[in-house]
């Protein structure tokens, strides 16, 4: 069916790769020109050089689909679109926005006849070959419209076997890799969450392979000094163990190139959904003790001169006359 | 090769399984005889009934594989056992052994010329099928004769694809599920840190379904109040996006078969090793707030009076006349 | 000077003795007929029987203090009070109010010529002797023209020895147990991470007495097996040692009378506060998992069939065919 | 009575101080003959060249305080110690060791006829004036004949108000400031978790200052913004509010000195007693999140270029492209 594209980014560009190759007929928009030119040219996408031409070289009803930034980026872009649109016409949000937002976009496009759709999408820079792991919020005959874009976009059910106990059934919900999780904010719900339980998940392996990687230095008790090959355990787990997972894949490779990690940054950029999944622990009451550990050591990887660390030192030094470990002095340093 | 097995029970079984369907002559014994006789029956593995029994039967230098539980009752078996071997045999202990147990175990028994090998062994129930991510601690000689076994144990190189970064070399240590990370100990050691992970996995995991689950309780603010289908979040996460593991896959087919998970106790237990990585954590001054932060979850899953919270109760009680929310009361009770 | 009291339950009643035997003249109003008779017979305060009659008895430029629970109930109030007030009057919200609905309401106020001061309270039942520890935010003015009430609600200097590096030095802001913090809604900021703290020390000691109160179970193991007196533990704190804190006393002072502690509830309700002080934090980037972990140990106060405890269980019995720990057999239950 | 003291450091030399103003006879070791001349002069006290000399001026049963640096120094000192003296003496370990070894040095001692008491000193620089905590573990008729010197060196009774649910009754143990907890190791035992409790409490009130001096930080929304004044937030906290307490009291004194706390290390060392609490929480299957984030967070301040930081960003660069925050870049930095 028709699309329409707007944002070519890293995420954006391959979606639109994988949908035109499965025969979707793609209308796209950027920004920036040499980039929307580059993708038409590869993938024989019709680029539009303004938002307006994208929307008057479609067919209606018209599916656009938003892949830039969350926050103030999608909301110009909503504001732009809106008018330019017809009833009946859908608009579905890729990308990672809050779902209170989404859910106070859905009423006010729905004043016009449209549809809005909001699509956690997962999968990242594989997406392109394994397809994206897709949560649909939006009402019911939107979704069902734009079935076959989603469909294309998922995986597919070959992408896993079968779980056990629906072998034998018929293909259920989400089985494809796509979901129609409920009405509009749903989806980006179970995404924010599904990003929330990523930060455990990650911050677990971290504290793992922490513990291994310390083993070298002086401060550690003879006990603990092994010297481990950090690349090999990945290799060991990803075959047969509890925790093998698709990051644990991507730690396997992170370590094989380059074994002590430092190519990387100790600072750790956190995305909205970590913040918002920690709210919603504590706006419904829900205890939520490793998603938020992982949220505050991402805060904490930023912060070189805290002043909660000095308040300690401070509160030590006037009882106990202890002094801050000077820097030079650290045993990580 | 042949291969002597002691412990019979859900893992020690289907290893022996696995062995004889890979072509080694095992050797058998459990405390208890209906157990090794209908084993026995099943592989043609040859059963003995006593320790002493097993160990004449066998060829010289012997491989003797504990797989009973951890603590006082593989102490009593290695007690029982080594004054019936002879220099140059092996003893790999397949349990969740301390790591420093494992050590000091090592040294006990290279004092009588016997090697002990560590064996962390991950898999659980797939493990027959899938065969056993293997992590393993010992001597090079002792390791090396048993090459042979943990070859046939782990699951090869073919259960996952290769990382990519090592797609054009050589098999690399630990790409074909089994790894000597190092001396005695090592093996061990790596499994506990395993474990830990997975306790930080499996709470990420708790924390993003009950975010979902608790939707439904009149006490959370309208916004949140999606009606989701677990199951079908856990299938579309399966594929394609970020988080998908394999406890993922087992979580899909838990809530598959009951999705509301009410066949499941709320009370969860601990084995040792979650108890044993935090411990690392703290004698390392390494910060593994997830990993505690779930094993405390556990410890906490099972205090239904505690007096942590009744002193919360009380202090607030004195300073603000706050009354405690009586049983009857409570928002999830 | 003059000032209307709204609502007169424990805190305000108080605030309304402290203030009479001030020598401040009361106005006062609460929904209980009773409740105000009582207290304008106790104290000499002058009762009104609706708001109008409250506002239409008092001088201009009023002051009106609410002391009524935070939410819908403060809204419906101030809802029901503005109309009747004039430009130059000011509305004092002592209560534990979200500092972002302060900052609203402010603005709503001024455009009306009205001043609108939050002053977080602390102190609960022992306020009417020791004197109320006072968090304001206002304008200059109307803070300033209120100086006489905050100075009788506060202790004054005397309640505590002056800090060393101010001993000599000119008395400062906050030495008299009253704080203009800032603009509208620094007061119910200050005050709300007050309780942030509050929960955290709180939490630390109920920690800490839990050790102690664990020794008597026969999962613990032997070398941590004291009999210890808990009472007589928070006596000798008290004197001397560095956790020596108000909290302290109390903690004291219910277990002196109630040992076990067993008259208080193990459900332990959680105010706003705690959970704003943890978004406070999520949404600044500042780590707080000290006070994060306390507001969620509330939250798991209430959890008693948590399907988080579950999901650990079914992936557990999944990959190892472990089974959850009954019920009946739990080791606190 | 007379008192052998070895050790006189900031601690030690203040105790000395305050035994010899109650009129006891103290005897005095250090390695330093200048310090231990000083101490002389300024108290009368009778310093002794070697601990054999200290020793052999004494009259039996003699009383010797260790007040040593824990671990190896205490267990040296131990050492030389014992084979000079005789049944029936005493010795005092007023330091921070562990209540395992304590429990193991009473073990030996008492072989020897001598009697082992285990004293956790809380005070800090304040005890000299305040006197000091003293938390006793050892055998009944030991802490009896010692009881003077435990009394003297306590605040006694007056230091703090009487708990009110004891006012009209004897006075009871620990409110002297001084008490005798049980067996050998519970002295020690109890100080620990003293400190744990002391960590999470200074911990919450880091958390909370960092929050409010955070305002002034671009990165921070708005509406957080207020620029406070935090010295005069620990002055109005210290009159009346729940949080006053004595580290309360600390802080404020370090903010009135040094407003942004910039003369204190950001580095903050951890003594061996919060690592061991935490290890008693997991050895005990108690649940301890505050003490153990709190623990954690003072590891993580020595850590400027930590693996697991550097693992998460690995992650995230695999599956996301994105990049870590550049150190120059980074919000805090």
């Amino acid at each position: 069916m028709q699309i329409g594209f707007i944002g070519l980014g890293k995420m954006g560009g391959n979606m639109v790769r994988r949908l035109t190759k499965a025969g979707h007929q793609c209308h796209i928009y950027s920004d920036d020109p040499a980039e929307r030119a580059a993708l038409a040219a590869e993938t024989g996408a019709v680029a539009a050089d303004r938002l307006a031409a994208l929307v008057a070289g479609m067919e209606v009803p018209r599916t656009l689909w938003l892949m830039v930034p969350a926050g103030k980026i999608t909301q110009g872009v909503i504001d732009d679109l809106v008018p330019l649109l017809a009833p009946g016409d859908s608009v579905v949000d890729g990308g990672n926005s809050y779902f209170k937002d989404s859910v106070a976009r859905a009423q006010v496009l729905a004043k016009k006849g449209l549809s809005f759709i909001d699509c956690g999408t997962s999968g990242g820079l594989y997406g392109l070959e394994r397809g994206y792991s897709l949560m649909i919020g939006g009402d019911d005959a939107a979704v069902a419209r734009n079935a076959p874009i989603f469909a294309s976009l998922a995986p597919g059910i070959a992408l896993a076997p079968r779980t056990p106990a629906r072998e034998n059934g018929p293909i259920a919900p989400g089985e494809e890799g796509w979901l129609h999780c409920g009405p509009p904010g749903s989806g980006h719900y179970v995404k924010m969450i599904h990003n929330g339980i990523e930060y455990g998940m990650m911050q677990a392996f971290a504290e793992g392979f922490a513990l291994f990687a310390s083993a070298s230095a002086d401060t550690v008790p003879e006990q603990y000094r092994y010297r481990l090959d950090l690349a090999a355990i990945a290799e060991v787990w990803r075959r047969g163990s509890v925790v093998s997972s698709w990051l644990l894949d991507l730690g396997a490779d992170a370590l094989a190139e380059n074994p002590d990690l430092s190519a990387y940054s100790p600072r750790v950029a956190d995305s909205g959904e970590g913040r918002w999944t920690v709210i919603a622990g504590v706006e419904q009451g829900v205890s939520v003790p490793v998603i938020a550990a992982s949220l505050f050591e991402r805060f904490s990887s930023h912060d070189d001169a805290a002043i909660d660390a000095r308040m300690l030192s401070a509160l030590r030094a006037k009882f106990g006359g202890h002094k801050g470990v000077p820097a030079a002095n650290s045993s990580k340093g």
